[in-house]
């Protein structure tokens, strides 16, 4: 079930503000009394709190007889507010930027609201990762443990260059009209997913044919659903997540820069970049945590891609990310 | 100095044919009596003959006092007969599919003509590895050696996903009219370039800011010049040859397939993937190389990406492409 948090005028990083934002969540399970039982899940780019769905359930990752699990939506992801989903003043085009760091603290003032005190790990795939590490930089006493799996704790130029490419794509179709379209911008939605299929996976996985294990049929079936599939999300909602993500950057409000937020995580911390990843590549992921207090490199051993950490994608993903939820917990 | 030879109609492997074909290249040098001191260098992508430049020279990797260079241009890239440079009938979006082994077969009428009986090298970046392929599985009494750099056998299933991306981005430009322009689809022009530039280089290059090194002074520069560059290329002709790169595979026309085609490469090669390339892989190129007969495989060790073989690009990794040479040579 998904509820709405009202947090009023929130005042975002970059001066502009979202009047009357909404935070969207689900949460699963009850708040133990004392309050020792939180789990995190934020949102991912194109998915929602639902998406976390497959990691939780009795036997699953997150069994909610035992955790009080909080699944969270990014702003702009078309469920929290977003372009599409906002006040005229910001809607559509109008939309302001905002960053990781405001959906953080909007996200903490949703779990004080719940009466949570404390985290006890917050798991989270690509863009979910992004936001478990500034959630450990900005309130190392609320967060016990993190688990970023396929990110990283900024985004990295090479990162920024492959999100201008599909940025591109779509804004090379006119229809798009600056963001002032009343229809949808479609032939730049659907060439928008066919340049990022190229980035999701990875060499191995085309040259091995695992498309087939996601119920592809062959490689132009993994292009036709990757188009398909942006044909119908709102030009505008992507344009405004892919924008916190390319400003992502846990060292941007930090005194002692990137590195120097790194070394004050307090929390415990899995790191678990996939290890064909090709734009949070692992070798990021090796050089971040060399310097956590308390962080273990842990690859997502998979051919799978950046895909590889997406909730529900393959058994064998599955279980390494369980073994890591359960030497954290 | 750039010359035209002349095919006549010119009939293709697709059942179509190019009707006064022309093939434009560049020679270095002389012919010895022996006629023992031929050196191919085929085009690349958006590259031409005078591309090669670079190498060729005294004190450079070929020198054209004891050498007899030919560099030669794809059908399609602007120069030799191509969607820009076409009678009517196959002027603009009505050209035919054009493959790698139609160029090949043009080239070797070319080496024919001009008294060439033997190859002593192919070295070819990129597309132009390709063609060596191409070159040692049908002409194999022609070439004593090849040194593909940066390129494969054919065309990876990867490598056409990452391909139709950057086409998908030049066609959601409505300007391109099915490619039948008369202004050229600009926004599309840099679309194509701007993701583009995300595949070009790796991670590591704009991790450590390799591009200052190629004259760039930031990320944005070098979209920037990926956007400016492409702006300039002729649409059809860009998707001319992408169709050729994408249909390349030795195997295709061979009659014990593509290892077979492999295993009966009878002349001398040095497989020079780039180490950090992202869409010819090294792993594509071990691969390869272990069905070769007189194979070796022997990365081009670069943070530079795909570009690390191409001619001129630096010191560290032209060194590196020599030293192969001499090896082969």
């Amino acid at each position: 079930m998904r509820s709405n948090f009202s947090l009023g005028r929130l005042e975002l990083v970059s001066g502009s503000s979202l009047p009357s934002a909404q935070l969207s969540y689900e949460t699963h399970g009850e708040l133990n009394p004392e309050r020792s039982n939180c789990i995190l899940l934020p949102s991912y780019y194109t998915g929602t709190s639902s998406s976390y769905e497959p990691w939780i359930g009795p036997g699953r990752i997150f069994d909610p007889a035992r955790w009080f699990i909080v699944a969270v939506d990014l702003f702009g992801n078309g469920v929290s507010t977003s372009p599409s989903r906002a006040s005229t003043e910001i809607a559509g085009a109008r939309f302001p930027d905002v960053d990781i760091v405001d959906n953080v603290i909007a996200q903490h003032r949703l779990l004080t609201h719940l009466g949570v005190t404390r985290i006890r790990l917050i798991a989270g795939w690509s863009m979910g990762a992004l936001q478990a590490y500034e959630w450990a930089v900005r309130y190392p006493e609320f967060v016990d443990a993190i688990l970023p799996i396929a990110g990283a704790a900024r985004c990295s130029p090479h990162n920024m260059v492959f999100l201008e490419g599909v940025k591109a794509a779509l804004l090379a179709d006119p229809a798009f009209r600056n963001g002032c379209y009343s229809d949808p911008p479609v032939q730049g939605l659907r060439a928008f997913g066919t340049v990022y299929a190229g980035w999701a996976y990875s060499q191995e996985f085309f040259r091995r044919g695992t498309y087939r294990e996601l119920g592809y049929s062959s490689v132009d079936a993994v292009l036709r659903g990757w188009a398909a599939d942006h044909e119908r999300e709102d030009a505008n909602d992507l344009l405004a997540c892919l924008g916190t993500w390319q400003r992502a950057d846990i060292g941007k409000h930090h005194s002692s820069g990137f590195e120097g937020a790194l070394r004050q995580i307090a929390a415990r911390a899995i790191v678990m970049p996939g290890s064909s990843d090709l734009y949070f590549p692992q070798a990021d992921s090796e050089r971040e945590v060399s310097h956590l207090p308390r962080g273990e490199f842990r690859p997502l051993v998979s051919e799978l891609g950046h895909v590889a950490g997406r909730p529900g994608i393959r058994a064998a993903e599955t279980a390494q990310i369980r073994a890591a939820v359960q030497d954290l917990l």
